[in-house]
């Protein structure tokens, strides 16, 4: 087997812009080799201090709601009209291995992956939504120091992905589409709060009246419901994406909010909370496993689980066995 | 000093519904002692097996938006119309050791408060909102085996205290007012897809009409952002709790939703997820706390948080450093 590059050629290389060695940087950052995940965390650490200017943007969106067809065009604006240099990662927990339902086929953003300002990744394959989600981050901060101008952060959407994907960007864009009485489509539980703006797609032909009303009644009902007072209030716009309609405004109202947060000093203090809750989420994620895998633990779990769920013990008796079990002895707090 | 009563006194005395014995009882669970911790465990695990046929509530809503009205009438029309052994907790992390603002003072709740139907419980008074909610859902388990009907529970609303309320009860009620420009009140990020069901307060007099029209327009924006698939859809009411008019109309349509979750198991299915997330979330607070407090952790944390923070470390690096200090070898998930 060929040897790989060194730490050091990974941190030149990416450094110098080379797509091949950031694809490599990328791939050990993947891998669930220890030996590999020491490399990785040595280039990260080398790199740690490089800042871009980056603007880091999730879409989310349910399936159907035109989600890849408006991020290559999204992102053909931002490489051919804007010239920036883009990358679009996915977030995908759904996914298995063999990469799944989002942006595991190239081909389906073919245009777009083919660009040379352009870096087009699938979603890393891994158990777990928070493997992914890390993974995702870390491949972030390496485009950052890439020299990225933009990067595009895609989810599906399922369950808990809308609030990890919006805890690694600058911005959270929710696609929603008019369903057949009008009603939107593509907003799930909890997701609308994440939303810093929405986009109503496939505002054209039969659609386009549906489109405009969808986006005055949600408009109407951001407003009945309010927002907390540290963020601005989210807007809202109707993209024909497929007809090219619609997709700069979007891009230039996300511009101006990141750019608005940025004045206020709030965009700062956005990242660095990000930073630090990525530092207590990767400490909590591991203390979990580690208790869950421990032999005493593992052998009275299940047993004790079902006696909480029936009833026959109170969940605090059970905690209190597990955790001595893991040789914790927990104060009352 | 004299001795208190044992635990083999306190689960008679609450299975013969004395109150004194009750209130001894969540007096021992509100302690800080470790010995009376363990009594108190004993206690819940004697009568783990008690099981009532009550129904649980949760309230909030901001503060002005006349929660307390509110409370003390529901809680009249169910003693004193309906005949129904009633508690009353609430759950105010904002609240230390003197009371705070919601039932610290009893006098709040004069009237109710001196029924014999009626059992009104200030919050517990404990540093951490874990803490509290903890207490309040032991507290709750004893209710149940004292043979209460319905428990109210009730919270002012302060950022996460939401969340814990509506983990601890079968039904969440969310009490908002009109603004000024009939836009709703009380209303926080997050909550909406909380609540079961919306009672719009204070709907008599000069603001009858805005209170129609509030709810209405509140109905309009449900229906707009959609409702997971496997809950029913919130009510919407008006109330005037001061005049007593609309009161019993939400009891009605709060019983009518916990009937039909009960009628399709959902009901049962909704507290045993809650009693193993009450087995979790107790363990995850212990780990986090036996971390956080672990000597080496301690040394080190507040230096890695502000290089995490400043960007010059990595947060996995400064995680995995943390974990190792711990005594913690973390796998790559």
């Amino acid at each position: 087997m060929r040897r790989g590059p060194t730490v050091e050629e990974l941190v030149a290389g990416v450094r110098a812009r080379d797509r091949m060695l950031l694809a490599r940087a990328i791939t050990l950052l993947e891998s669930t080799r220890p030996a590999d995940e020491r490399e990785a965390q040595a280039v990260l650490a080398a790199l740690a201090s490089e800042r871009g200017n980056v603007r880091r943007v999730g879409i989310s969106g349910a399936p159907g709601v035109g989600k890849s067809t408006f991020v290559e065009a999204l992102g053909l604006h931002l490489v051919e009209d804007l010239g920036l240099r883009l990358a679009v990662l996915a977030v995908d927990p759904s996914s298995p291995v063999t990469g799944g339902s989002i942006l595991g086929d190239k081909a389906r953003m073919h245009r777009l992956a083919q660009h040379e300002r352009a870096f087009v990744r699938p979603s890393p394959s891994a158990a777990t939504l928070g493997g992914v989600a890390r993974r995702t981050r870390e491949c972030m901060a390496l485009l950052e120091a890439f020299g990225c101008d933009v990067i595009l952060v895609e989810t599906v959407g399922v369950g808990q992905s809308e609030v990890a994907v919006a805890d690694l960007v600058d911005f959270f864009l929710l696609l929603v589409q008019p369903g057949a009485g009008d009603e939107l489509q593509g907003i799930k539980k909890g997701v609308v709060e994440l939303a810093d703006g929405f986009a109503v797609t496939k505002a054209d032909g039969d659609l386009e009246a549906a489109a405009e009303r969808a986006a005055r009644q949600l408009s109407a009902a951001l407003g009945v419901l309010g927002r907390p007072a540290d963020r601005p209030a989210p807007f809202v716009r109707t993209t024909a994406a497929l007809a090219g309609r619609g997709v700069g405004e979007v891009w230039e109202a996300v511009e101006a909010q990141i750019a608005e947060q940025e004045a206020q000093g709030a965009l700062a203090e956005r990242r660095r909370d990000q930073l630090e809750r990525w530092l207590w989420e990767r400490v909590d994620e591991e203390l979990r496993t580690a208790f869950r895998e421990h032999p005493a633990v593992k052998a009275a779990l299940g047993g004790l689980v079902e006696e909480v769920r029936g009833g026959r013990r109170p969940p605090t008796a059970a905690a209190l066995d597990l955790l001595g079990r893991f040789g914790v002895q927990p104060g009352k707090g």
